[in-house]
Order: structure tokens, then sequence, then C-alpha cells
């Protein structure tokens, strides 16, 4: 079935800028409270953010198989389970709907009255339960300062690493959308040089720049996905920040990897972006040398050119940004990350989500993380106000962006931006 | 408000064996499916299985603020939500429900016969929907053995160890209940002196002898849950084997901990013993030294004493017991293992599951794990039908169990069993 909803030459009846992130293109996928407390699934067009329930209510998908409420839950993940036909029936219906040459929905005020509302008046909820939560480590770049900077320049990466990609579990309860703001955490820390731990609030609250895919139904438990089918069973894109608190992380990591250093929080960007319009932009990833075993082993082209930046907004001055890097550079790729997760038998549920890692490019500019960014307080990084930064202070506000580009089309995330607040006091 | 259900005088007119390990005295809660395909919250006295949302709709629970379909769902997640006031009213009341001084649905055949199973009669499922998975690595001799055989005997503890109740964060995904056979995982492995890795079943497949408490929603995210509160916010405990595969995890271990190697399958127990029943078996813990952080120090007995053992069924030979322990050699207590997973401000919601980590005793014959048991396979097990294990064989069934008991009551798990199926065929 072809992506018609992807046709670069496509334009809405909707008024939207050529700059947007959500042209007639995008169309992705979200969940939003209305002004009148109604929750919905809905897509963005522009400025535009579109009620699917209403549509569907008032027959906008009829000839499309779907069950009734199935846009009118504060969830997307009974239509991910849809599956990837379903998805690209309803984004390529949508794109028709809004299409300049459609009267239908456009000549229809009363309609267009219930459907449509301006982004600025709905407030954005997690678009999905999100069951489990997996972390990757997928960077070569951001595997090889870490490794430098903790360990050995010479040995930088683990023996494992170019075998595996490496992932661990982290904790659902905390993912939070865009907007929702997070507390320093509190937590134990072994100083410089001491031998006994104190408690009080982390000193050293990062940033990881980082993007997740949400995965649907497509396994059950003891059978795996293989490599060449794992696409099919990701349902879209989202960017991350997974919050980190590193000296909490340094002095409780080993043996059993990250926990409070990464529990308080994890932010991201509200709308779901489609594998299929990410399409246009799907490129070759790095080489693979040692060749992966054959489970992980793909032809063709999984990786995917996504531009990333972060910045920083101190309390009172303008942001900064501080870091552009891009997806690309990913050593591991999403469908092998898939794969290697469910090789042991592991099920996957719709809505869990699974982050790249903190995404790091070879140059310095390019680092995901203020760890690397300033490698590790060595060079801090100055802010608009004159101000300097090794980590995150109270008050700032990190700001992550997302967006393909081509001579025809710009397919965007929108952004993931969350305030640091001071640590509560503890009870 | 007292524990009434507790009253170790009580008989209940239901036909039950002195050494059952459910005696009206526990009263636990679990949920099952009927031969009609009926699924309801229970609790289970001797061998019958008691339909709770059968006894509300008849009116046994009047006077308890209960929402009409509290049990007539398919998890307890809501009915914990309710807090700890309510979890007691429900068990008092039931318990006064089949005393043996009240005739009221003791005399009443009608009633009877729409209530009460036989528990060979019902499916038991996974009693809560669990929506993150913490494991802690709490048995101080757990920790020694595992790092005396990996490490350094000499400095077999890590300097964090005795500071944090180290833990880190599981999968939901593939916890499933007692009776459902388990596949042997796939797996990256790195066979002892090479240096490229393979990839095919794992060789050593074990089990961890662990409890599991489960939560309610007691905090939003950036609060904590203050240690001495911690236990009002734990529901109950089941037992839970954390089945790993020790050579896919010391390949992909190092830094983030364990991953693959763990996420195949965890079974659990399916009756939530509560903790208002486990309250007679209160005792101390091992005394702390040194002194923890004053977030996680506590006055008074925090520990239960439980008593518990795994056995290796093969599947031609009966079971033999290969490891006898009890749960009160835990170093760490259950609230200080909430109340540090919470220090961060990281939110705990209703049915969320925490599992004690391999649960060790001092003596060789107390050991959580065949990797302890057998000392990495130096020692292999003798089964009753001449057979060895080092590890654990296709085809076997691991069994653990674990009760409570004094002069008056016995108040028991019944236990977790599944079997070991072969390594299922790559797709």
């Amino acid at each position: 079935m072809p992506i018609t909803a992807n046709d670069p030459t496509r334009k809405s009846w909707l008024n939207i800028t050529n700059d947007t992130d959500f042209p007639i293109q995008n169309i992705p996928f979200g969940v939003f409270l209305t002004k009148e407390n109604i929750v919905t699934v809905g897509t963005r067009i522009g400025d535009y953010a579109i009620d699917l329930g209403a549509l569907q209510q008032l027959n906008y998908f009829s000839g499309i198989e779907l069950t009734d409420d199935i846009f009118m839950q504060d969830t997307l993940n009974d239509f991910i389970s849809d599956g990837k036909k379903t998805w690209r029936l309803v984004r390529n219906r949508i794109a028709d709907i809004f299409d300049s040459n459609n009267p239908t929905l456009k000549d229809n005020k009363k309609h267009r009255d219930i459907v449509i509302f301006n982004v600025a008046d709905v407030e954005m909820q997690l678009p999905v339960f999100i069951g489990d939560y997996t972390d990757f480590f997928s960077s070569k770049e951001h595997a090889t300062n870490t490794g430098t900077m903790f360990r050995d320049p010479a040995n930088a990466l683990l023996p494992n690493w170019l075998h595996i990609p490496v992932g661990y579990h982290g904790r659902s309860s905390t993912i939070v959308p865009s907007g929702i703001p997070v507390h320093r955490p509190n937590g134990q820390t072994l100083p410089n040089g001491e031998t006994v731990p104190v408690f009080g609030p982390s000193k050293l609250v990062d940033f990881e720049l980082e993007t997740a895919f949400i995965t649907t139904d497509a396994n059950l438990m003891g059978e795996n996905i293989p490599v060449n089918e794992a696409e099919d069973h990701i349902f879209g894109m989202v960017l991350l920040n997974d919050w980190s608190a590193r000296d909490i992380q340094k002095w409780e990591y080993v043996p059993l990897g990250p926990f409070l250093a990464k529990n308080f929080a994890s932010s991201i960007s509200p709308w779901i972006v489609t594998m299929d319009a990410l399409e246009p932009f799907r490129c070759a990833s790095p080489k693979q040398e040692p060749t992966p075993l054959p489970y992980l082993q793909q032809k063709g082209d999984y990786a995917f050119d996504i531009n990333l930046e972060v910045a920083i907004e101190p309390e009172n001055a303008e942001a900064i940004t501080i870091s552009r890097t891009n997806l690309k550079y990913m050593y591991w790729t999403m469908s092998q990350q898939l794969a290697h997760h469910t090789s042991n038998g592991c099920r996957i549920n719709s809505g869990d989500m699974m982050g790249s890692g903190t995404i790091s490019g070879p140059t310095p500019d390019s680092y995901g993380s203020m760890l690397e960014l300033t490698w590790g307080g060595k060079n801090p990084i100055k802010m608009n106000d004159g101000s300097e930064r090794k980590f995150i202070n109270d008050g700032d506000t990190v700001i992550m962006k997302g967006f393909c580009q081509n001579d025809q089309v710009r397919i965007g995330f929108g952004e993931v931006s969350s305030k640091l607040l001071p640590a509560n006091k503890m009870k």
C-alpha cells in the first residue's frame, strides 16, 4: 500500500507556514485535552490540533476498519495494536481530508469547529501508556567519551560494545510529556576522596539527548522478532530527554547499572512521528566492524537522518543552543535494538518505549550531554546572561528539537522542553 | 483498627486441613478464571477459591465503602489503590463470613454454590497489572558469594553495598504466574578463553529464589516516602523465581547491568499474602554496620520470618528440595528498599512489584541459586533419578515454597512452580 500521505507536492487548505515541523506530510499522532476537559487522540497540522475522535464520529474514516472508540481514548495503545496497515490507511485518509483539493471538511464550518483546535488551546498528554521502557547505549561516540572519562582512554569501549546493542531497563512511572517541570533529585553520593557517602540534592544534574521509538505488540513470550521485520513493529518516534544525576550514578551503578540516577524523570515530546513519515529520510548507518552476529545483520539503509539540537534557557535569559547533532551517527539501528531485545524471547507490548541512548556526534559541539560537552565540568559553557554552566542549574529549561529536511519537505518533532526545579525537602 | 482477621483461635466452617498454607488467618488476594470463563478477584481458604465479586454482589460487604465493580476485575490494582484501611476492613469481613460461628453464608447453599470453588477448578492469573518491576540485591550472603566467585574474595562486597539497598529495573512484560512454562533463552555469550561471542541457547539457566512485595500508589513524582511510613504502602508479598541466564549475564552486564539475562521470564506465586497476615511473623533484621544514612534508619522490627525452600523436579523423577532458607537473613528491609527507591522522587504506582534479590542464608544449603549451591558448577547436585545438575535442565520444574509458622498458626504462600522448556528456534 503506497504512503500517499507522504506526497511532497500536497498542500493543505489549512493556513500553515513553510517552516513548520508539521506540514501535511507529517501527520503525527498524540493525545490532547481540550478546554472542555475532553481527552482525545489527535494529529497536528501546522498550528492546528485535530480531534480524530470527532473526525471518526463525523464519519470521515468510513471504509477503514476501526473500532468505534479507537480515538476516543486517553492513550494510543489500542490504535497502535491495530498494526501498520491501519496506521497507514488512517494517515493517508487524514492527508486526503486536509488536502487543498478536498472541499468536504474545508467547506463544512460546523464540522471544522468541532474537529479543529488551535494547538495553544489544548494540553498535550503522554501519547501512550508505556508498560516497559528500555534505554539503549548505541552511540559509539558517547560510549567512547564516557569510557575515556571514567575508565581508560586506550580501552574506552568495553569488549561487548561492538557486538551487542547494550541496553538496560528504565522506569516507566516517571516518563512525562514536554512542559512538565522536573525536580532536582535527592540522593546518595560519595564526595571525592571520601569513603562515607552523604545524602542531599544531586550536584550534577544533566540531560541526555535521545530519541525513542514506540513499539506495537509483536511477539509472544519466548518468540523473537527478526531484524529484517523489526521496523514493521515500530509505530513511530519521539524526542527524549533522559534526565540523569551524574554524582548519584557514579556511586550507585556498579554492578547492576543506573537506577535512582535516572528514574526521577524522563521527558518526551508529545507527538509521535510515524516511521512512514520518516521514510524519505532513511540513510546508511556507520559501517559495523566487526560484522555483527547473523541475528543482527541487515542489508540496506536502516538509519534515519534526523537533525537534533539542545538549548538551555536560564530563568532570566534567552535560550542558547549548545549542541547540534544527528541520529544518523548512531552505531546500532532501531531494528537491531528491537531484534536484540527480543532475541531471548522477551515480549514487547503496544506502547513500549525504547530510547536510543545519548546521541553524540563526532565533534565536541555535537555531544548529547553536559558531561561530554563540558568534559566533566572542565570546559563550562557560557549562557546568554554571562553565567556559566557545567551541568544544569535550578530554573534552567532544557529544550530539545528535532527535524528532518530535504529539498521538498521538513518533518519535525516539535520539542521536548522541561524546567529543572529545586530539590524537594525530604518528608 | 484491629486486625481481627488474624485471631489465631478462629476456626472456619469450611473443611480445611491443619497443614494448609491458607487457614482462615491468611486470607490472601488473587485473581482467578472460572470454568465459565469469568475472571474475578478472589481469596483462598484451604482448598477453596472464593469469588469476592460474587460475595459483594450478594451484599456480604455492606457497610464497607467499595465501588460496585472493585472485585469484578482482572487485576487487584484498583482495590490496592483503595488503601490499607480498606484492605483491612475487607479482610476482617471475610474472616467473619467464614467464621464457624457465623451461619449466614454457611447455611445458604444457593449463595455457597455461587461463591465457593474448588481451587482445582479455577485457573490462577497474574494478580496485578505490574507497571514497573524493580529487583533489589539485598542479601549480604548472596552479594558476598557472587563477589567472591566473580571478583575478589578479599573484597567481595562492593563499596556501595553496605550504604545502599542496591537495585535495578526489571521487565514487567515477562512476569508470569506459577504454572506457565518458560523457554530457555537464546542469547549472546562469550565462550571461555575466546574473544568473539557466539549466539545460541543459554547453557547456564538458573533460578533466583526471591520474595517480592506489591505497592500501592503512595507519592507524586518528586516526593519521597519516609522509611517509617513505607510499610503502610505495601499491600502484600508473593514468591518470585527471577529466572536468570548466567552466561548471557556475564557477557552483557558491564556497565549497565543485567538485561536479556533476566528479562525472558520472572515467575510469581499467584496469591498475594497481605502484610497484615504476616504481622505475627515480624522479627529483627541483621544488625546494620555501618549505620545507614538517616533516610534509611528505622527503629523496631521490620524483617519477616518467612521460611523458603526450592525444589527441582526432573521430567521423570520426584522433586528434591535443594535449598532451605529464610527471608529474615536479608540485610536490607522492604521498608528501606521502598524508602530508598523513592528518595529521589521516583513515583510508585499501585501494582508495582519489587523483588528482594536472591535470598541466600549463611550456610551452603541455604543459598538461593544454582550458581551458589553448586559454586559455579563445581559441586553438582544429585537428583532423585541419579542425574546431576550444575544448572537447570530442559524439562526440569523449579518449585519454590514459602510459609510462616508459630505455635498457633501457619501462614503460607503456596508455591511458584514453572517448567523450563527447550529454547525456541529463532525466526
